[in-house]
């Protein structure tokens, strides 16, 4: 079963403040060029962030999944759309990818309540 | 620590109910194709269920791996065969298999009992 | 390096009509499926085969890659945004990833001239 | 496109040989116990050959696919079985394994003649 | 969020004892092998653990990470020497490490208190 | 086969200056901090180019592993502690490393000339 939203955010932030904690040049450096991936660009954020979540869950980070998944949903992507995402994932990435979907619906209908 | 078979079961069904509603075209068909992959061929059920066990194991699916422990029990694959398929599967996919196997045999104990 | 866009296409068309000759009705429906998922739908052609694209190289499929970039290609996506879709992928599948992007922007320049 | 089977014959042979020859005592055991693994126990050889096959082929590993072909193709698997053999891998692994799944069908061709 | 390092080592433990009570002459091997894949030699058993570790968290294996940082913390490995690994591991296998990164720390904050 | 190290070393070279000419500003800010992550810190350079050879060979990707054997090469790594770093490799990630060790052994006798 998923994490709930909150658990989600609240781990996840805690977590990144403890890893820029330890000073390390490179991980910090990742940390931001991450942010800098999704930026505006010759793509619009909305489409960076589709990318983000198929590439996600294909590789099966469920953690990356839900993050991309709060992206998508800010940035108005549809039930529809997201479904559609979903559907190149299983597809590319085959039943495998199945569990994780179950995850990433069960997430979406939280984001959209 | 590995969730209990009903839990698994309970959680697998609901989640899959949700998928289904969302009617997305694609995601049915491969849910339905994935269902006729496993039935009788030129090969019987039984070593079609071995092979998608090993499968989902050196591809490290937790979720996936249950699944097809329940279905290799009840086509009566033995405990010596069962851990023969482990067997295959950790020596091909390596030591980051054991962690799956710890949690798959601790899921076959519960289909003995 | 890339082998040639003629060999390419020529050897995947030749192995698929072999594969269809086989008469296996699973690969049958499922290379049927692969086609549909890339259709028209809420999200359009170019958006679905961005996401194919990013997701074979992410899981450092050169063929698949190729295959979507041609698709692409033919969608109009233009060489800044294959490059935000390389950057998007390299990011989230790490410098691994880049042995695969040598290759794509190679067979990219091949599509481009 | 695939080596042939004498060429893959050849190398694998003449590398084995000298990682021997390096005589890394874990290697040299790996080595061996890899070969027990297909040996006949519970399951019988053809349906351990076949588990190997199938793990190879989700994992994308077209050299230890080609292998595992050659021990299925001795041990009497047919083309009908092997056709289902893949359908399985494909599914569970989705269409990134399609590529070596053109791959495998040249080589079986190759055994068959 | 991480387990506890108890809950950890109990399970880890439990579940081998069962794994070794089945008795397959493979697996038993294996775990033998795994053991001596670590032991001095060339190299000394700190830089191996390093390299476990390292190889542990490109595959995205929380259980292994964990063992392996057990290991490391007991032959005399750093905090900044423990993050150098982990910007090794997240630039070669990318934002999808992350979420292991996160739990990595965690679980090393239990070790060092 | 292995291709020479002449080739190698040419067509990335090559194609790293095609990708560093399109201007992408995350693509040259990820491999700026790919150099960086092997600079000498807490660690030395040669232990590092160490963890990046074990990384590359569990991830399975054969540039990679090259390009980290040479530097192993140039960092005074001799051929039995390169062969510790292959053991580790191809137990955590099993036997599906084994076509990329022969290559890598391939690679390595290449250096030593």
């Amino acid at each position: 079963m998923s994490s709930t939203l909150n658990d989600f955010n609240e781990y996840r932030s805690r977590m990144n403040d403890r890893i820029m904690d330890a000073d390390n040049l490179v991980l910090k450096r990742l940390f931001n060029l991450d942010a800098n991936t999704y930026a505006e660009g010759a793509l619009p954020v909305k489409t960076k962030e589709m990318l983000g979540l198929v590439a996600s869950m294909v590789l099966r980070c469920d953690d990356c999944v839900k993050y991309h998944l709060i992206k998508c949903h800010e940035n108005g992507v549809t039930k529809s759309e997201v479904f559609e995402i979903f559907a190149v994932a299983n597809i590319v990435g085959g039943t495998i990818v199945i569990p994780h979907l179950r995850r990433a619906v069960e997430f979406w209908e939280q984001l959209e309540t």
